[in-house]
């Protein structure tokens, strides 16, 4: 399993899961139930069409190619999830010969061993499993399934970092999830549908953060982007100061702010952190970025509902006479840790499918017609289309998850 | 029944219902049932003691007379309270010959047609019940029960605006209520524990509120005091310009707030609009004015928490270039509305137990002997004793009535 | 002048002001210096088209036919917009011979009043003024012109309630206003930028809001359309009684709000009432609704941001017993009191653009050609285009006006 | 200066400059203007009375045995306290021979450089300082006296730590502060009030807090107690996972909070993280306990304002499947970084003059007459006195730092 939060270890994972001598001989007692292929063997990505109507909040999602590659992760450390793995990839495999699963190599040694101790999962012929680098797989899925809750999804979502996410059908096993995974129970129907062009999905849009460090000349465009599914922020972490945080909006200057920190949110991110930081909640149809202030220090801080065509710029401010600690600010994208800034460091987020160039901002100018063109293609393929029950799933889960507008237990004022 | 809305309609039920022949008369068939007496024949009052202990939050209630007469309201226009308060007479009076019962006068009517129709409650003899002009039950009362909600509570304790209100035992049918009433269930062994000086209490405090007219040269100490265990609130009602009320606190201007209007709570009321308008829930032990800002045109107008021996004045200030419905703002407690104010008029609020008087503020000088001796005996009876069931009944309330701190009902952003 | 809070004077002021002998009789003195025409004399509208551009938030304003109608209105009772519209006219008579003056009847009397004190603003021949029902009026307007603050703008783009409001050019008296106005000063080269097409527009999106009574089979498309370019609200005004209203957003079920009422916002609107209510601040170019509780009686109610293909639905809800004032719910549009909505009657919200149908809306059904038409034509010409200063107004808009996140005057907790 | 920041650095620090020959080295040039004496050499401390009177919200400082010792502390790195701290010492060896000056020791030093650079601050024999070991000087301490901000008052009175604090007479120079300083021109005038028993002192209290870890048989009563003048606050730092903070008020179990934290404040720290955090305004007047949740993962945790003699519990919950990060909360005391907690750790809070033991807290038990004395002995000496300006610091304090309830700069929605 990969641990979205060690990212070293996740790394010197794959590296030791090649297909080596030792790797095979791991798994040499599972051979009989279980044959690891390379992902490389399978034909590239084939990208299902997303057909909006008038009538729907939702896109149908067509195939023209048959899908064929899933990719299947799984919440780590739940025996739960575990087992619902092996109950989906023998379904799919009894009944769905064509369909070839693919699994990250340490879930594929886990869910080996599963097999092993499990007969009756086990067909006449081993379970063909299909593994590889994690660079390797996200060249080849069709269909991208969670097995666990919200974290299961933004993590497997993150592997497709700077790529074109597969439609994404996610599961749950009891807990429930603000992203609004079916239930398990339902994997044979469900699956079913989406093999059969008859689902329909939800157009989720991502974020994305560019780091440029203090006196850089780099520019956006060419910078590492990081995409956030919820929220990008910054925070003081242990530090015993605030930050200071300068914000710009499309090259305009709007507010330092000194607080705790600030998110960034899409409107999926809006029940997350932003939620707690007194954010309000916004539908996931509504196309915007949120910016909530963390105990802003000021009374008059409200949260601001922004264009999702916006370019926002935070830089690192400076106060005089601080020690070195107060220089460093925690940036996270989607909960999790990645770097730390300093004073004079910025970020710049957009919204996945671009902004407006307006005021000499830092993004790419539109003469790079390379840029532009894989912008352009970006844009077609941005954002995250999720499988959904309903028209209606975001009304039933502020309802049914946050306990939305609960009504107190006793009569009003007057009784 | 008295509801407190319509306070022409109460004082036309009290004078029509005087002992004349006509009442008798509307009676005669629940005559052998019920026998009416006036409340004149009984003695007076006898308060008890509240003693305080250092291990405890809650006072115990101590009777040096034996509890003789008590008082018993109910919620209006429903039958089960209708049904609770025969069983609770029907107990007295079988358990408890000592006891007299009050009620009020179209109560004692409404509640002998039920002993009509109740021929299980009623005893070898009529039923004797006291009753009379509400300025003469108010005299006797050596305890009061409401069977109802909070609501009830509210009018119940109103009906003694200007005199020391009894200890308060609060039954609820069903509905829970934040005054934190008993279940009826257990009406037998608390009045029992009562009677008994078994006992404990929770001291809430009122608020007194002072109307004081643009010109009028009338001190707050001679004026009409409204009392408040809830709250005291401003409005705009069905004005389409906002209030415009310049608050000052101990003499001193603290700010103008344009915005629906204001509410000054207790901390009993804390719970109650204030709640709905943005304050913080406050402990009835804490000793506080709540100031609490009604949708105020401001992004900074943080409600406040004043000290208890506060003197807040609110001045309806006016708008230059405004019709004349501008001037209206309606005056509520507990959320009765009360009188319209106009453009220069005042109100000023104090604890019942009063104010330090500083920087020249209306409320009276201390060189007035007999408002200094009022006032005295005031503080010594002020507030109301409401008695309690556990120490926490408190951090309970929060929990099980407002769902205070719901947990969201999936896990957390990391599963 | 009309004053948008009284319609039947407002309707009784045209019915008097018509070009009879009495009208003419009271102007007989202006005659000199003003010539009344009426405004069929005019040709019909002539709409600029909007042209957007990647790298603008704003549209360009460009006139295919020259702009000839220019309606002025200003805010009443205030003398430096009545020698505003003096000066504008002034100058619009001098400059431009080609453009037509139109003015609402009863402003047309005041300012003809005004010539005839100021001789300076007198050309050779009389001043033009075109007038009549603003039912005429508003079929005539290339361009509308206000004089004043926010409310000025909200009350004349109110007078185009169902019809397209012609590009809104803003002034300011000193007076600053959310709507973003220019200051008067500039009056002379903002006029010329937009006679000339050098103009931008920031387009604002309006509100349409039915109201359907109880037990009425009326469809909501053959209703009378109320429109708001800030916001609509629900609220239970001089009522001691809370609203209960439950909302339904696109056919399903969202909640019951027990509340003082609740506020449907544009983004526009998310600076005026909704803001005084707790809801963000929301960007003009986000498509949204805002759904914001007004002094919700629960701990959860968060503001929501909804689509703004959304069709909010929300009907009056009863409680049992509760007296008869219970059931009036006063509705306001822009802030302006409108019906008075009883227990079982509806609104049915929606964008100017319309909405998505689904789960069987009372919304028109897409077969009446009729109302498809007149529909998709209204989709065309939908919203407000507000000539704008620059790109950035709103950021520059939120800081000046709100004191939007103002820093303590103080150093920071570590000083 | 003692960077309250690193205790190891301020440890060194004393130790270093204890009255060896190497301090004296240092120190040589100086001598002719500066001499250093231990505090050993003065008296002990004489504590004034604090009078109440009926018409103020303040307490009059009244000396019984003349003022000595005065104790000033400065911030740091600035050097306009540095000078300022000149010119006070100056004036008081001038006008005030009797008058002792206590310094930390490098603050001595400092301060003995600039009396070097300074002549005219210079008179005939060298001023003498006071110095020592910190624990020595604040036994000597009759009136303490800052330069600088709100940050500056926080660590001088965290130096008296487990003892009762002098009064408190604050300068800032130049900026404000919400612990309301005296402007340092006034420094003559106010000074001669204090000495004179002419001054009114603010009560401030203080809260107490201590740290049980896991398994740990300790009582509270002996455990080390840390004083918070603000608030104490837990906080999940660096970590990536939320905290789980189980929380108890009197032994009673309230809630569990899903959290970055949780804080708890007094009054006086009610405009410090509290604030930024969504708390009330409280004035310090208030007998109260603030506890404000910090980005609370829930919709209904608003902020609670409990009694000032609660015993508040807050255990550190775990949470399944998380990693070994997840077991350190921060815990802060006035925003300085203190101890990590772990998983089952307890962090026990009272108001300084105790609590109520109610369910068999682990505070002690009135039993150990040790204990009870001590305590005794702590409540009559609790809090902290500050020297005030007059009756409303507190009201104009809010309306000037914080910029409370700052209108909008325009006219109303209605203009």
């Amino acid at each position: 399993m990969i641990c979205s939060l060690n990212r070293s270890i996740k790394t010197r994972l794959y590296r030791s899961l090649c297909f080596s001598r030792s790797f095979h001989s791991k798994l040499r007692d599972t051979s009989k139930f279980v044959t690891l292929k390379p992902v490389s063997k399978l034909r590239s990505i084939s990208s299902p069409d997303f057909i909006s109507s008038p009538n729907s909040k939702l896109q149908s999602l067509i195939w023209h190619r048959p899908l064929q590659n899933v990719f299947i992760t799984k919440k780590p450390w739940a025996d739960n999830t575990r087992q619902a793995m092996v109950d989906f990839i023998t379904h799919l495999h009894d009944s769905y010969p064509e369909i070839n699963v693919l699994l990250q190599p340490d879930v594929a040694e886990e869910i080996a061993q599963d097999f092993v101790k499990n007969p009756q999962s086990n067909p006449g012929e081993p379970h063909v499993l299909y593994t590889g680098e994690i660079e390797d797989i996200v060249d080849k899925v069709d269909l991208l399934v969670t097995l666990g809750g919200d974290g299961t999804i933004l993590r497997a979502v993150s592997l497709f970092a700077s790529m074109q996410v597969p439609p994404v059908l996610a599961f749950s096993l009891g807990t429930l999830g603000f992203l609004l995974p079916f239930n398990f129970k339902q994997h044979k129907e469900v699956f079913e549908q989406v093999l059969s062009s008859r689902a329909k999905c939800l157009h989720r849009t991502r974020l994305e953060c560019h780091v440029i460090r203090r006196g850089s000349k780099e520019n956006c465009s060419k910078s590492v982007a990081h995409h956030a599914m919820n929220d990008i922020f910054l925070h003081r972490g242990n530090s015993p100061h605030l930050t200071n945080l300068d914000i710009f909006i499309d090259g305009e200057y709007l507010t330092r702010t000194t607080a705790d920190g600030v998110t960034l949110a899409t409107p999926t991110g809006s029940t997350a952190y932003s939620l707690s930081a007194g954010g309000s909640i916004v539908s996931p149809l509504v196309p915007a970025i949120l910016l909530t202030p963390i105990c802003p220090r000021s009374l008059s801080f409200r949260p601001l509902i922004l264009p999702h065509s916006s370019h926002i710029k935070i830089k690192i401010g400076s106060k005089p006479l601080q020690g070195p600690d107060n220089k460093i600010v925690k940036l996270s994208i989607d909960g999790v840790p990645l770097e730390d800034l300093n004073v004079g460091d910025e970020i710049h987020v957009v919204n996945e499918i671009g902004t407006i160039y307006v005021n000499g901002s830092q993004l790419p100018s539109t003469k790079d017609s390379e840029v532009v063109k894989r912008r352009e293609e970006r844009i077609k393929n941005a954002g995250i289309y999720c499988i959904a029950k309903t028209e209606n799933d975001w009304t039933r889960g502020i309802n049914e998850l946050l306990g939305f507008n609960s009504s107190f237990r006793f009569t009003s004022r007057k009784d």
